[in-house]
């Protein structure tokens, strides 16, 4: 599908993505809707402004002020059937043959206020995060860690392929990508012998390459999402980096979990991907020989999205190796049954709650979404460009996600990219 | 202290209290700010309305719709002094020989419409919660219940005395007192030798006595909170049931943490007894031996509160038994030493993130808070009026926490109620 607007076949947002996210610009510091499209967004606060939506007969009038508020959790509540039709409107509006020339594509005062380079805005975090849940739904990742702890033959615990396995993470430090985060300072034992813990910067700073889920429609507390509903309460999907200091979370994670290994910060590309948007990309994901509990089986087998995922190294000297190379598809669990799981309890789910897949890997070297898996626990050097190597993450490197599906000829769907920089930690008496 | 308002010596909500709270009444919907004083409570919406803090000369005037709001968010993010100055003004507005008769006391349609009788308001969550984290400085519960999983000998996990020990818990799911919740269902395994999980309605049901802190003010991400600067975050304290599905948590909980089992629901009082109100009821805690490292060393010494609390269980049949007495002096860490913890890896607090304790237990029969320990992991028969027994929770019971210090000569500083009932699981296909 072509569109008047030049679009690179290259570019992750294509006439097929249409992806929502919050702006500001250096003329106008009000965060506000948009969608990407090619080198641009297209700000739709501008544009409902204009009565860019006055042809989308499907969209309650009176809701056309989600567009100007400070995140998408309005738009995202009114659920998948007009996040469906505003997105084929967008469409519409862009393609080649549009059906409405005068909105946008003949008026070029409105392209002139509401089409934006891309270069020129400022990405926020897309939704107000209610909760955070990260899953562990990787199994590759959960084996090879696992293994790595408690030896092969007891690498899964023996709930992994009975449950998705997850844990509350913390909302309030999740940020945008671009965001610099400081290395943490924390407990950790100086050596596996140790009884006693220093107080020290993480020495042993991780990431770990995951998909993030937005929910767009709660339920309320005490009514568990039945499994086949449960892609009605799906808004879209980001990359996710969530970064882990692995020393710290050795010595505290017994027995609640990990905390302060994790809360320093999550990352989050800025543009999420609508459900609809990777319908085309279902796929099977690792195959599960345990028979499920009924609220686990879900009638689709293609449940699983199909994405290209790849992790990138940049140093403070600027030299960039793309150190992880793999797919969505290394996931046991899919989305729905994270749900339905989640829920089973009667746990209420609310708009904007954002859920994490869990680390994406494959078994094979170049293949795993963490350092730890790359590095075999500390002990073997990734080598980078320039002749650089890393155990794990060192100050002023920045990890690069990137993520997509889909052809040139058809139209990639992709994320953009999920950035961060680890700054020094901080000086302490 | 006397006051012009007849309250019962007896009453938690003294002159000595003030604790606030978010009320609605069937006249009037809208949720909005209140202080509990005796057996009424002062709509502080209307009173800032009818220039009933005109007297306050500290308060900024531009902030005085904080007590318009459907939540109290922006009251507590005015900070500790504001808190303060706010609180000694109600007293004086309320007390014998108030300074301002022309502003409550002899201002009859004032008191009609502002002063409401306790009885008739429905009690609200008081503040909208970002994050909840659930600690676990209770080291009596911890030292019980670790010797029940693994023996006396390693009851406590090596770190426990090192660090206060905390996992992220959900937020959507706190619920005010009154709050009826469901019994969930989730996965367990129906026998300890059994390998292979059932799908059932939880058969453990327990209770958790906690006290709930509330921050008022945040920090940015990457700067750690001092631990002396520490109190200048607390806002103010609630009592706590962190309801728990045992059998649930047994199968899940490796190797990330409790999460469907606590997930359903965490059941709070509806008054915030502010910072300032406790004061007086400072204690030691229990010694830790341990040196401790140098962010969680705190200056003061009597850092602990010491509040009496107690759990009651009602049964279906109105039976009424007192199941705990104790005093919040149970617990290892201090508030302030939480606050340094969680922000010590950089991780921002916000206004209205809720911590929690962990369960509060003395080490003998009935001053323990969980059922778990009462009934040493549902090995023996908790004894209940009527000639009723109980291992854990039955439908249709219902947990009643209270909590208080001071006398009825200096006024008593209460929490009122934190109560909760359970409901029968779902019935499922």
């Amino acid at each position: 599908m072509a569109s008047w607007l030049p679009i690179s076949p290259k570019s992750h947002f294509s006439l097929a993505n249409i992806p929502f996210g919050i702006i500001s610009t250096p003329g106008q510091s009000t965060h506000r809707p948009a969608v990407a499209i090619g080198d641009h967004v297209l700000d739709l606060s501008a544009f409902a402004q204009d009565n860019g939506f006055s042809k989308l007969a499907d969209f309650p009038s009176e809701k056309l002020d989600v567009f100007s508020q400070p995140t998408l959790n309005e738009f995202a509540s009114l659920g998948r059937k007009v996040h469906r039709t505003t997105r084929a409107y967008l469409k519409d509006v862009f393609r080649q043959e549009t059906p409405y020339p005068e909105l946008l594509k003949d008026n070029e005062s409105l392209r002139k206020k509401a089409l934006i380079p891309l270069k020129d805005v400022q990405s926020h975090l897309p939704l107000s995060i209610g909760d955070y849940t990260d899953f562990f739904a990787g199994r590759n990742h959960a084996q090879t860690v696992g293994a790595l702890f408690r030896g092969p033959a007891n690498a899964l615990q023996p709930n992994y392929n009975h449950l998705p396995v997850a844990y509350h993470g913390r909302a309030s430090s999740v940020v945008v990508s671009g965001t610099s985060l400081r290395r943490p300072w924390g407990q950790v034992l100086p050596n596996p012998q140790a009884k006693e813990p220093v107080f020290q910067p993480c020495s042993r700073l991780d990431i770990e390459l995951e998909l993030g889920m937005f929910v767009c429609k709660g339920n309320q507390l005490g009514a568990p999402i039945p499994i086949d509903n449960a892609e009605e309460h799906i808004f879209g999907y980001v990359l996710m980096n969530d970064w882990s200091a692995r020393d710290i979370q050795q010595w505290e994670y017994v027995p609640l979990g990990p905390f302060n290994a994790k809360n320093f910060g999550t990352t989050i590309s800025p543009w999420v991907v609508l459900a609809d948007a990777l319908e085309p990309f279902r796929a099977q994901g690792l195959v599960n020989e345990t028979p499920l509990k009924s609220y686990l089986n879900e009638s689709r087998k293609d449940s699983i999205l199909d994405i290209n995922l790849e992790v990138s190294l940049t140093t403070d000297k600027g030299n960039t190796t793309r150190i992880t190379q793999t797919s969505s598809k290394n996931l046991l669990w899919s989305w729905s049954q994270m749900i339905a799981h989640h829920s089973i309890s009667g746990c209420n789910m609310r708009t904007g709650d954002l859920l994490g897949s869990g680390t994406i890997s494959g078994l094979e070297s170049g293949t795993q979404g963490s350092l730890l898996e790359q590095t075999q626990g500390g002990k073997v050097l990734v080598q980078l460009e320039g002749g650089e190597e890393r155990k794990f993450i060192q100050d002023g490197d920045t990890i690069t996600i990137t993520g997509w599906s889909g052809t040139s000829e058809d139209g990639v769907v992709g994320f953009g990219e999920c950035a961060g920089t680890i700054l020094p930690a901080l000086v302490r008496d």
